[in-house]
């Protein structure tokens, strides 16, 4: 039976041009960028082309306020941390939202425990942070603003735009976590007042564990990774060449299919709710329908648990998600949900489905079917159902 | 003109059996192994293999005690960093030596700002740390030594067991960065008193951009990636599966194969050594005759710089270095070299040769011979030459 993936925000599939750019970097054997000799020469002409392509995705002027790095959650907690203990003469406060990845939460967690005081604002019921909120909260110490462009959970994209004309105007570094948007949906950095902004490969199709971080020229910032003088002294370690090559090629794929990628999976999500209704009742769909990632729909099922369904598909070759990749090693309510103003049992019924460029309209119609078994095999076992039939 | 390579310290070649697999595992295009399907659990156990084979490397007996990093310098700066946050409570001294890499070097730097005091001991002519020193250094509020095992200057290896026992014996966390030794020469972390080891897959021929930090059972140290439950909650971002696959890979060559790398790169070593004075006069070969590298020759040369002949030998289409890779966008002397007593001078004359299994007999003979025609060429150009042969 096909394997259908309904889970592209965890595991996108290596697109063939990507392979072959990774493969012949594989048998090329670049050496290191940093060596002095003719083997270094190649090595660093690869990472420029490849630097180029991920600034084009960006719409960054100047390649070289680009840092590749091993992925999202090292540009995040290389910004997050790196911006405060930089700036920390200057103040000790930050603002972030209440539905950041738990690269943001829990880098800020460590921040706490240096004696950095966050503040974290709240979303609305489709999980939009409101700017005016953010304004409010900036205090006369704050050094940082981070807040998430688009939710990895429910797909809602914030006003990065306009929290980062405030944070400039106010004088503030914005930092924005883009992991999930970066190659899915159009993002210039050169809009003002965007400080620094975290991205990672594998959403646009490219390997795990390479990433970049965008900062700003003249922002203070301290290196995560301290060493050797890689990446224009800003992040040591001999450079991932082969995972770089893949993300170079996917950013330019990315840039070129993105408009006919979008197209892509919002037909799909729109045939999916249209059809959803037709397979099961009672279920609430999360985020904004707007202003939204294209690729992701976030359903809470009522009176079955999240986790169950995902087992239940998988037993028949089809991959879906509750949450966040990174978040499935615990089994608590999703924040970011909870944030909306879900309640918990809901929060525990949702099912996270990320299409990707390789997904049908027939992969939804079997996709449905095998979910309406599930949630009715599942249903009859639960007490909450069989209260709620009878009252 | 073939190209040889005498710098594989900055770039071994990936080897067939590390390329194919790395092809294969791209081709298979393998999951997230945090997702909670079946295209996750495959990643899982290409994950649980590769760390198997790792642990097996070094001798570790609980592959769970290793964590994927993205190379030596994050595992590095994880250790060194995350070791005295988490144990700053104790106190904020810390114990290094003046032969670290800048990886080292650096982190400490980092931390000397939040408040940390360093005491950095001296090494002898051959760049040998006396465990008595250390020893010595040690205070009531030190919480952490942390010294290199093979140094990747001048090939000394330090007696990393006698200081893990003073370190053991002294309730004090020891941290060696053995990033130049793993794969190359024989190294057991479950020797008393070695509480966390960071190491790289490239220097066994493995891809750059992926390593690994052994963390004893039980030892407090903070993350450095903080935000998803990977790496059993240490180390947080999707990994990088297919730089995970080839590390795996590497290290069961490296070590099936380890003994007979030895023995080669020893031989053409000894060649080298025996060969040297028949090609050129006046240099100082640096490190310890007997406690280093089998790789790795360093030699000063009088009257020229360093630099200088790197390019010469690249226009041969030979590839060597002046000191560490990471450290060649700098040009400063070596604190390595200067730690040992070397005149600024004749560090600035210093030639790092790293030899590998690619390497033949014939290659030392066709190096001394362009090598020699280098010499005399800089020589005749050199006032401190015309200086010191007038006298």
């Amino acid at each position: 039976m096909k394997m259908i993936n309904f889970d592209h925000m965890s595991a996108n599939p290596l697109l063939p041009e990507i392979q072959d750019a990774m493969i012949d970097a594989i048998k090329k054997n670049y050496g290191n960028p940093s060596s002095q000799h003719k083997l270094g020469d190649q090595a660093t002409e690869v990472l420029d082309t490849a630097r180029e392509s991920v600034a084009r995705l960006i719409h960054c002027n100047n390649p070289g306020r680009i840092i590749f790095t091993s992925g999202g959650t090292e540009s995040v907690n290389h910004a997050v941390k790196g911006i405060a203990l930089a700036n920390a003469e200057k103040g000790k406060h930050i603002v972030t939202s209440n539905v950041e990845h738990n690269a943001v939460i829990k880098s800020l967690r460590r921040l706490k425990k240096s004696g950095f005081n966050i503040t974290s604002v709240p979303v609305d019921s489709r999980g939009c942070v409101n700017p005016d909120h953010v304004a409010n909260a900036i205090k006369d110490d704050t050094i940082l603003v981070s807040i998430i462009h688009g939710n990895n959970e429910i797909g809602t994209i914030q006003p990065i735009e306009k929290i980062a004309a405030i944070t400039k105007e106010k004088n503030v570094i914005f930092h924005s976590d883009a992991v999930d948007s970066v190659g899915v949906v159009p993002i210039d950095v050169e809009k003002p007042g965007i400080d620094a902004l975290s991205f990672a490969s594998n959403p646009f199709y490219g390997p795990t564990g390479v990433g970049g971080l965008y900062i700003r020229s003249g922002l203070k910032i301290w290196s995560l990774l301290d060493g050797g003088a890689q990446e224009n002294n800003r992040r040591a370690g001999a450079e991932n060449m082969i995972g770089i090559v893949g993300m170079g090629v996917a950013a330019d794929l990315a840039l070129k299919d993105m408009n006919a990628r979008i197209e892509h999976t919002k037909m799909l999500k729109a045939k999916f709710l249209e059809e959803l209704p037709k397979y099961i009742d009672e279920y609430l769909i999360n985020g904004h329908p707007e202003h939204c990632l294209p690729n992701l729909v976030s359903v809470s099922i009522k009176y079955i648990e999240g986790e169950s369904v995902v087992l239940m598909l998988d037993d028949e070759n089809i991959a879906a998600s509750t949450r966040s990749a990174c978040a499935s090693g615990s089994l608590r309510a999703s924040h970011v949900l909870l944030s909306t103003g879900l309640e918990f049992a809901d929060a525990q019924g949702t099912l996270v489905i990320t299409f990707g460029i390789d997904n049908t309209e027939a992969d939804i119609e079997r996709f449905l079917t095998v979910l309406k078994n599930a949630v009715n095999t599942l249903r009859e076992m639960s007490p909450l159902y069989k209260k709620a039939v009878q009252s």
